[in-house]
């Protein structure tokens, strides 16, 4: 059985995958070899003949290495993984960085549709597909600059979120020494990609708490449509964007940042926010849209326009009423009313079956990416959580807050300018 | 706000939505509003000139009426949700056959990509998107006979599934009155059908539990391939294919089956099958392939050939061992063995987060349809249970089955020959 045999003795070099052949289908006058089509299988010598385009989801290829780390500025996928890990007693130091640096090699090998390197043998569970715009995102807590002795190189934006009034938070699924956020087009890779991770940290870290979250399919919509949200709202429209000059800015720390390690890097709020589905439904829709303070029909402001016209938060209906309520989540949230505090937000749904009372378990994986949480997440939750008409209908249950170094340079891991800088 | 308002009142009949309008763009001709693509929203003028297609993941649309219900005899989706409810307390054949009506109706309209008729107003969940292949499958339950009066009707394929010894069912997951498999191609999709129906069932049925999986994405291979489970195998290749001239009489019931009331229906049994993914891994790739009798990377069987290939269960190696185990999944769970017996298997898998010993909570919602689950599951689980190589790896920790009625005729409702028969 050896000629099909994909066991590989740890550390001899990758010859190029199946994987990595579809993974670069897309490039002109690539091959790849087709295992099996549903009704007939294709021995590989008709395959070289016939190359088969990889088909536009698999295809999607996203880059490991760069100024900032993927995930961040780069579209929401289908299918999400957050997942927070503990170091192991005894590890410190030393076994953060071998173990960020196993995680950046796997990360950048999966993300090309190859296999991780290094281990006795791939589960295989993402065979076939390409890489799927899959993603891996690297993240430090608080807890974890303790751990490895590090704690003067802590980012001062690490200090804990504070408390929050309507906060309900569940001390098991909040916070972590460090995290990692995979998202990907389709499911089987993005799950692959979650358990190559975990194997990794075998012996340096245990999975501390776990989310799985999801968008909409790629293809499911006529055209590229901003997401809707288990609320049935279009959500995202009114995000900073990757044209808007000060985008950089917000989302991301400068080169000459402080701490120096974090330059290119970003700070993850992670929130796990319920939604009350039940109450939310028996809202009339009039009532639902003054909530938001956006139509749900297209995502129109309530004063007026398309999905895209600026919010004209002054505006008054024929009666004298603000036509955004004060209340409303989108004028309480706004910039203009937070002092120009703004964030990026790159949230999966996640539906977790039913809880006892008949109600999904369902709602928003928030995750909102900032330069500096002080001046992105921390104001304007102050003020949501003194005065949003949504908050009726949500519950925040977990909690988290990670620093998220730049990208990895050629021959670099992430976290490496912390670790051994 | 009345020229947006998505409320209707009860009863009236559903003018062509926008999702109506989305769902027949495939047809030639069809035009379809779009309402504000990412980036610059479109007037409903410019977009009457520029009418999209719709991609092809949202366009599929599957019939809701004919001689089967849908969601068997098609392939399955990249998510599905299974949901099982038990009537409520004064709840008759009366309630029960109203609530199958009010189902029916609802399962078409959502099918057909439309609003779910009759209530205040939709939650939006679905706005935007196509009908994304969803399928909504009825099923009734062994305890369905006893609450109704309806127990002579009872088919006697309905007897308890037998014990057995690998079995490590939880009850509060298994059973129930009533049973509705959901799958679409996009997650929002599947959602909101699931929360249309359990809103449809307020005050007559409860939700007992509640399972949600997940297949490949269409489009993240080269090619339709058949699928791959958790375990990283190709799951699906010796299924028996609609063009089989047995297919009809093995998954469904005849014309003139007993009971009358099942003819053109179908027998679902649905385990919960947990996979030890840490003790799987950590076998060799040989070992993993010996326990089925097929190989990982491609699924050829390993008697030779390709994945279509038939098994050869009497081939020797060289060294005079069986080529396919004697313990071989594939050699005690096929046909020839159980004196040919063959179900349809179509299954998600499923990962609901880590458990407390840091392994993941994943594995098979398995499905399997056939005539007579007595020559179709019970057998060969009989086999498998004495002597199947794969059971080291897997748990049996949830199991129901359905008796699932013939499809709708034109104006009727699912299961409306049992209810008014
Ligand atoms: C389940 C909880 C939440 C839901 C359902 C929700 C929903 C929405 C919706 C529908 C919009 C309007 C469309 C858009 O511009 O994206 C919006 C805007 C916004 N939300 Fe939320 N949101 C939630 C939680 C939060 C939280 C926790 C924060 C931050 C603390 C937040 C910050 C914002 C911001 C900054 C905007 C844009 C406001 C503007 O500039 O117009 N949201 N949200
Ligand atoms: C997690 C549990 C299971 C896994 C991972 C699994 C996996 C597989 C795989 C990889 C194959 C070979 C490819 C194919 O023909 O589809 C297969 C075949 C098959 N399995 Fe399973 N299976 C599981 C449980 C079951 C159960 C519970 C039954 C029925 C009681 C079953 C019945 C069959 C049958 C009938 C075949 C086709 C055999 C043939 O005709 O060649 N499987 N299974």
């Amino acid at each position: 059985m050896k000629d099909h045999h994909l066991d590989r003795p740890a550390g001899e070099p990758t010859g190029p995958s199946r994987r990595r052949l579809l993974g670069t289908a897309g490039a002109a006058g690539a091959a790849g070899l087709v295992l099996g089509a549903a009704g007939g299988a294709l021995g590989a010598s008709a395959a070289a003949e016939r190359p088969p385009a990889l088909a536009t989801v698999g295809a999607g290829r996203r880059p490991f290495r760069g100024v900032h780390q993927p995930g961040i500025a780069d579209p929401a996928q289908a299918h999400g993984h957050l997942v927070a890990f503990d170091l192991a007693a005894g590890a410190g130091r030393k076994e953060a960085a071998a173990l960020l640096r196993r995680w950046s090699r796997a990360a950048e090998a999966l993300m090309a549709g190859e296999e991780p390197p290094g281990r006795l043998h791939d589960t295989g569970i993402a065979l076939d597909a390409g890489p799927s715009s899959l993603t891996v995102t690297f993240g430090m807590g608080r807890t974890f600059f303790d751990r490895t002795g590090l704690a003067a190189r802590r980012p001062a934006a690490l200090e804990p979120l504070p408390p929050f009034s309507s906060d309900a938070l569940d001390p098991g699924r909040s916070d972590g020494d460090l995290w990692i956020q995979i998202g990907a087009d389709d499911s089987l890779v993005a799950f692959h990609a979650l358990r190559a991770l975990q194997r990794e940290a075998a012996g340096t870290a245990r999975v501390r708490w776990q989310m799985s979250g999801f968008n909409r399919s790629p293809g499911a919509t006529a055209s590229p449509r901003t997401a809707r949200n288990l609320m049935g709202q279009v959500d995202g429209t009114n995000n900073p964007r990757e044209t808007d000059e000060d985008f950089e800015q917000r989302v991301f720390v400068p080169a000459d940042g402080d701490p120096e390690w974090m330059a290119g890097g970003s700070y993850a709020v992670v929130r796990r926010i319920r939604m009350l589905l039940d109450d939310w439904e028996r809202e009339p829709l009039a009532e639902q849209e003054k909530v938001i303070g956006r139509r749900k029909s297209d995502g129109a402001p309530l004063s007026g326009g398309t999905e895209t016209t600026p919010v004209d938060l002054a505006k008054r209906t024929a009666d004298g009423d603000l036509a955004v309520a004060a209340d409303a989540h989108v004028r309480v949230s706004a910039p203009e009313t937070n002092g120009g505090a703004a964030m990026l937000r790159r949230s999966f749904s996640y539906h977790d079956g039913f809880r006892d009372d008949g109600a999904p378990d369902a709602g928003l994986l928030f995750v909102a990416w900032q330069a500096d949480p002080l001046r992105g997440f921390v104001p304007v939750q102050r003020k949501l959580d003194r005065g949003d008409a949504l908050s009726r209908f949500i519950r925040h249950e977990a909690s988290a807050l990670f620093a998220v170094p730049g990208g990895a340079g050629e021959g670099e891991y992430v976290g490496q300018r912390l670790l051994e800088g």
